[in-house]
């Protein structure tokens, strides 16, 4: 499972990454907290780091889920998938709204693999148990 | 603990449904990204997605180390009735601010119960190690 | 791993508190739902929560992994300073969003070395498993 917790961590880094640029660009156009608005620039960031941080309480549960009870390696690699996608996305959302569509669409379609997947995973085990 | 997981499993896949809810709440009433108000049924979309989140951050941790400290079958009872706390809720919420107590009181008391549960579970465990 | 779990549940413990300090937050301003704007006092609670959750998301993994991979004791040490600064982060944000700098600072460095701490647990035991 190694492999899969290394998707999870590299994952996280991004996020943090993330959650920097947040904060500089609060600094850059002197938005002061609590408000969230105020210059598109930011609230763009903003997005990235939120949007990132709604698709990690799906990810980090079912890519762990999926490698316990389908198949490891598959799992790592979906989740390097995911990583690459959550890049492709922060990349393009900072530039302009109209270029995060790629990006989240591979997230939210290795997202999908891996909920129903460790969700076959898991009724398989559920399966088994009764039968046996 | 695979009914655990199952549960954990279901309250994602309604958390995903919500997450579908607002990219077309946001086509239907033309709010454009990075916006995340603009129209009342949007935002009323928008907490239902978002508050689910803020609810999972609690009940996937807890739901886990319930079950592996205190009983799995309990802690999948709890995770059930999250589950369809969760659907009435957003039933509810999508139709009107005020109809979204009854939904949120049953997850309210589901995490709390999971929450202290789980914290007299480690806890125990941690009292008997320091007494053998 | 049981004093892991001790400082996750308690950081939840206090994020529930953050939660039920948003919905007094919410009576006492007459803000309706769904709006999450209106007066400063709100929004702060409001960010106080919010905040604690985008931590929670690396939190809560990183200290297990870190715990798992590297030392128990000190993923534990680590976590309850996170539980520390939290608390402090809120009693300073609620008053004046200028006193949220140490509380702030001292959760990212925290989850800095929480983060980066796992990540040098799980790169190793790829490595020795490669040699081995």
């Amino acid at each position: 499972m190694d492999l899969v917790y290394l998707t999870i961590l590299l994952a996280l880094v991004e996020y943090t990454v993330f959650t920097a640029l947040v904060g500089r660009a609060r600094a850059k156009y002197g938005i002061k907290a609590p408000a969230m608005t105020g210059h598109p620039d930011f609230e763009r960031a903003n997005r990235v780091h939120v949007n990132t941080l709604e698709n990690l309480i799906t990810f980090i549960p079912t890519v762990f889920l999926f490698g316990y009870t389908v198949d490891t390696r598959w799992a790592a690699a979906l989740g390097f998938v995911f990583v690459i996608g959550r890049a492709v996305y922060a990349v393009g959302y900072l530039q302009a709204a109209e270029k995060r569509g790629i990006g989240a669409g591979i997230c939210g379609l290795t997202n999908l693999a891996l909920l129903f997947g460790a969700l076959f995973g898991v009724i398989r085990l559920l399966a088994l148990r009764w039968v046996l």
